[in-house]
């Protein structure tokens, strides 16, 4: 019995441990694998990568039929800042952002300092060629040929100093410093005094208003010349995209130290602002007043004075003289200018929406663009505003559909950009201290479509590889089969005539709301736009600031089919997502590197020889861009050994990322400009335009040379200083990819 | 068969099923909850509270013996800052740091501009009490008595002017600006061109020092007045801790607009540092030189003019007079000053060192005391030093057991404190922005026992709350069965006079090596020392910077059974064990709160009625305390939420917590002295020893009642402007606390 029942039993054991072993090791697979655990429920999230898909399902969803009618509505009045048409267009675009299904969308207030041209009949603004006897011989308008809204503003320079001028006029072409050094140096005409015309190009309107003041004339007349705006052969508006003799282009013309609110540098304009007084806000001090070449022509013709060189004859059928004053019959004509204009503290809007992060929502990568325009604004900004429009849209309908980004996605509607950058450097004088911690990236769109011969892309380095990247998977616009990155570099080569190389990224200047966001806050920016081959044209889109910036010129000859539009939004969102929702951000340090080393050698190139000269060597500064290429290069070898299910690991790496543009801030700002601190760009100082690199160092050595003895040493007292300090901040930047530093 | 088998096998599948259903919970029980997942190997380290038994065992180790042994090998020779001795002990501590297990230990040169006395016989620095034929009455000695060490430097004010003049003194009590004041307007005695006499107390030497060039003095002598450091019935040195007739108080005499090194504000003292000239680096205009109470009582005594006031009579046992000059026979006596100072830009050295964290290493405790010393330095800071080498090889000995901080912990000994701050100042400035971005907090201990009757601190409110805990955990020095907490309380309790309130802790001004932490770079800082009662005394540790801050001075009369020390350095290591390894940080944000709103208080107590005279209302500054008060209490509320198990959103309000200190500083500065930044905190400009709180708008006010009409209207504009940036500040920070601020 016993030996019975163990034999009988036996098996009975042995298949129940059996089973009891597969059940087991079953059971341990699925409670390790198949379960996840409820004490890590958040894991997967924080360490997942992006949906790939979401960028191409919001490709498809950009949509060039809503983009053109919101731009038909958006440019439907004048809407200008601070006043009621373009709060409207503020309401329009917050209540959207609502509709769309953003987490939020809020109309900002900023009190801020602006400018209009008086409509008092008795104070109207103008520029008149007058007989001795007071007779009016030319006058410029009131208003452009064409534009009849009454919101319309006439033609204005905003800032210009109210004045009535009247004397012998000068011509100055571009108005630039060496055209005065010319003048005065070369050519013996002495503009102390007179009335100077100058033709706009070249440089921003607001530096020759400065150097027309530093020169000593009486008061600045700006004018569009046929040679930068309507080339022969080409048909000019309402039958073409050039500019009529009709048109003029407006703008403000402060070459303020700073950016944003004149009255409230380096703090927002808020209710309890200290608001310094006007005279210390940098304004122009002498008349300024725009006019159109048809009203120029008149008033060129008969000059005085010698020819103008070659080089300064402009595209009207006249001969260029210098002045002063007229010769011949005309001799005894004067030139009177006028100017009046108010300036208020008037309330503009920010619209600011957010779609809120899943997993970082402390992480903001912000889309930005102007809502304010001259007149109609159909390219500057409001092209861009109808993308972004149906960009929200899109993002929307995303989030509906159950996506939601990993960081937050901001959206910035700012207020009088035209005014001088004014909401969007409000923003961030506001908000700065989050903005500096939790912001990956600034990206700029303000003029969408300015023409359809190309994209044009200014960028932090740190955003190169991104926007390559991005637009690789962009279609152009008019040849769908290929795609933005390839037709962008065979339009505009990084190396002048060899479409081999990769599209050229220029360098941020000023010029639009990236400024404060770059230059300011030290934030990683970028700034986009579509343009005429302005290469080959020589100048930008003809009827910029003009009241001829219509839905019409759009619809009829910019973008009549609408993809550029869109390929501006596939671009714009492509980035966005992109950056929004990879797990490690893709960010490429190397090619900050490539860029300061590029820089570096420019400075070797102009300035070597003459800082030999005075013993300054720049071995230090050469070191620390060594160092900060050596620590660029390990940083991005470190990224391949990140643990990526190590949320703060990869939190960690992340920080560094986007960290890395503000270690390039200095607190102390540029010597003269305080409120811009990035010590590697700024706007150049001749031109607010143009993107300067190593600032403090190129402005302390512009045109050393010419200096007078006297300020000379104190110049190179200066040099040695910045380079000093461009040499710490690179290593400091270079320190904070460093592991271990200490 | 088939039944009979179907009949036997039943039994066999049931059991086999019953065995398999078992072992299949068994197992999914087992793996789900028996073992980590390998896809999340660092899920439980993230997400884990610090071990609580880690703070307790580094108490217990902490050995008195040790400190005491690491006292007299640092004592052993003089160690001026920038000389070999003080290289050496610099050395040493890098050197036990890596003896103790440190993850990384060295030494960081900066050369700075250093000041020694000259030891040429020919240029000697003394004051001379002088008959008309010149022979000498009564003279400074070289070196006080019992001094014996070559390596000690004579007695010296450095960064004095070198000069030598020779002249009718003034006696000026303790060289306040008041006290000026009154001398000049009250007594009617002019001090212009005098050489003036001060007794040290009340205000930093440095302000003396400036306030007596700005009254036109020629020079000033310094000296111990008994009053302030030796109190009838209390022996002095040898005999005891009270200052003897032969001792001299040593101390740099810069009221520089900024910390660290005179010539580089702003940037570190580096190979390539642009440097100021001399000149420009506000350093004394007039000699200043330091002497002992055996030599001012025959020099102040006899001196003519009148009677000086009750106040101003000190504890020599003569009738202070004010002079000028001297009386009676004494009438055509004079008294020469010489000082002979050199100065060279020299290296001193840091020490750097770490115990890597191991979930955040990116995130810092730095704890930090200065290794130099006027002499020995066996209170300053000396003392601080030993505690802190202990405290080191008690970390080391956990982590050699196996202990590693969830974050960095750095230690820095700092060099060439005692000329200005200088190394640890250069240390911020050189990484500001890593320091910036990664410091939870800095805990400096200078002179770990200067007395032996309370503890004392002072620290950001956002350390309060961790102080309190931290105290209540470490036992009384002297009463190990009671707490630090409860005795630091009796002596020094928050309300004067009411034992029942919490232990007082004081605001930062300046006078250590905090003050680049927190006062430049906005990091959360405390610094704590043990004292005499110092309020019942009405003065500091009297042997301060003289040559008896010996080995003997603490081992016989401070402490001579070195618990102090000890419980100095178990308060410190409790804080940074704390700081390191707690899951959520143990900052207070409700304590800044109430601090601001305590100081809103005394603003609108001291200056209400004169604002409001002016129409300047403090509602938008209350309004924003407000916001501040509500903005903590709803992110304390928050905390309690936050998913303790998600470690992106502990991180997220970590960070939060950390840099709200950072949200305080105004990258502008204070005006007139912009390298303090601190918008809440800064040393007093008129005692750059005390704290000062809203010190733009304090130092706009300062006595504004009595500044000339025509400078009254600037002063005023300047109270607006910097009401409006505190009150900006003060919102900016609140903002930071705020969940989706947009």
């Amino acid at each position: 019995m016993a030996e019975h029942r163990g034999v009988r039993k036996r098996p009975f054991i042995l298949l129940g441990v059996a089973c009891a072993v597969v059940g087991l090791v079953l059971g341990i697979l699925i409670g390790f694998f198949a379960i996840p655990k409820s004490g890590t429920p958040w894991s997967a999230a924080l360490t997942r990568e992006g949906d790939p898909s979401v960028p191409a399902r919001l490709q498809r969803e950009l949509n060039p039929d809503n983009i053109r009618e919101n731009l038909r509505t958006l440019t439907a009045r004048p809407h200008i800042a601070g006043k009621e048409m373009d709060l409207g267009v503020a309401r329009l675009i917050r209540d959207r952002w609502l509709e769309y299904g953003f987490d939020s969308a809020r109309l900002v207030p900023y009190d801020v300092l602006l400018a209009y041209p008086s409509r008092d009949p008795n104070r109207l603004s103008r520029v008149s060629l007058l007989e001795s006897d007071g007779t009016v011989v030319a006058e410029s308008q009131q208003q452009e040929a064409g534009v009849n809204d009454p919101e319309a503003e006439p033609p204005f320079n905003a800032y210009s100093a109210s004045g009535d001028v009247q004397g012998d006029l000068v011509y100055v072409n571009f108005a630039r410093a060496e055209d005065f050094q010319t003048l005065v140096q070369g050519l013996g005409v002495d503009a102390t005094g007179k009335i100077c015309i100058a033709r706009y190009g070249k440089i921003f309107r607001g530096n020759k208003a400065k150097l027309a003041s530093q020169f000593g004339c009486a008061g600045l007349i700006l004018y569009s010349d046929p040679e930068q705006c309507a080339v022969a052969g080409w048909a000019v508006w309402p039958d073409g995209w050039m500019m009529p003799s009709t048109g003029v282009q407006r703008g403000n013309v402060k070459d303020a130290k700073w950016k944003g609110d004149s009255l409230t540098p380096f703090y927002p304009a808020n209710e309890y602002a200290y608001r310094l007084d006007e005279q210390d806000a940098n304004h122009p001090t002498i008349p300024v007043h725009p006019i159109s070449y048809g009203v120029a022509v008149e008033i060129l013709r008969n000059m005085a004075g010698p020819e103008a060189p070659v080089d300064w004859q402009g595209g009207l059928d006249i001969t260029y003289h210098l002045g002063p004053g007229y010769t011949g019959p005309a001799s005894s004509r004067t030139v009177r200018l006028v100017v009046n204009q108010d300036r208020e503290v008037r309330t503009t809007y920010n619209v600011i929406g957010t779609i809120r992060g899943a997993v970082e929502p402390d992480r903001y990568v912000i889309v930005g663009n102007h809502h304010d325009a001259w007149v109609y604004g159909s390219v500057d900004a409001s092209s861009g505003t109808a993308v972004m429009l149906e960009l929200g849209r899109a993002l929307g309908k995303l989030k509906a559909e159950g996506w939601r980004p990993r960081r937050t996605i901001v959206f910035g509607s700012w207020g009088a950009e035209e005014q001088g950058i004014i909401g969007s450097a409000e923003f961030v004088e506001d908000h700065i201290r989050n903005l500096q911690e939790r912001t990956v990236a600034y990206l700029n769109c303000d003029s969408a479509a300015a023409g359809n011969f190309s994209i044009a892309m200014s960028a932090s380095p740190l955003l190169h590889s991104l926007i390559r990247e991005a637009a690789k998977k962009v279609p152009d616009p008019h040849e769908p089969s290929k795609n933005l990155y390839d037709t962008w570099r065979l339009k505009r080569p990084e190396e002048e005539g060899n479409p081999d190389t990769r599209p050229k990224i220029g360098r941020l200047g000023s010029g639009s709301d990236f400024t404060p966001f770059f230059q300011h806050a030290g934030i990683a920016a970028l700034d986009m736009w579509n343009d005429i081959d302005t290469a080959s044209f020589g100048f930008g889109y003809p009827l910029y600031h003009s009241g001829y910036e219509t839905f019409d010129l759009q619809d009829r000859f910019i973008d009549p089919d609408w993809t550029v539009h869109q390929s501006v939004g596939r671009l714009w969102g492509e980035m966005a997502v992109t950056l929004a929702d990879a797990l490690v951000l893709p960010l490429d340090v190397r090619d900050y590197a490539a860029a300061l080393q590029k820089m570096t050698d420019e400075l070797r190139d102009e300035h070597g020889a003459r800082l030999a000269a005075q013993n300054i060597g720049l071995e230090h500064l050469e070191s620390a861009i060594a160092k900060f290429t050596r620590a660029t290069t390990t940083f991005r070898q470190s990224l391949g050994d990140v643990d990526k299910l190590n949320p703060l690991a990869v939190r960690a790496v992340n920080d560094r990322l986007m960290k890395l543009e503000g270690a390039f801030i200095d607190p102390l700002g540029l010597p003269d400009r305080p409120w811009f601190r990035h010590v590697v760009f700024a706007p150049s100082s001749v031109n607010t335009y143009a993107g300067q690199s190593f600032p403090g160092l190129a402005d302390a050595l512009l045109d050393i040379d010419n200096v007078n003895p006297a300020d000379q040493a104190t110049r190179w007292e200066l040099v040695r200083k910045q380079l000093a300090v461009t040499t710490f901040t690179v290593e400091s930047a270079a320190n904070t990819l460093v592991n271990n530093l200490f």
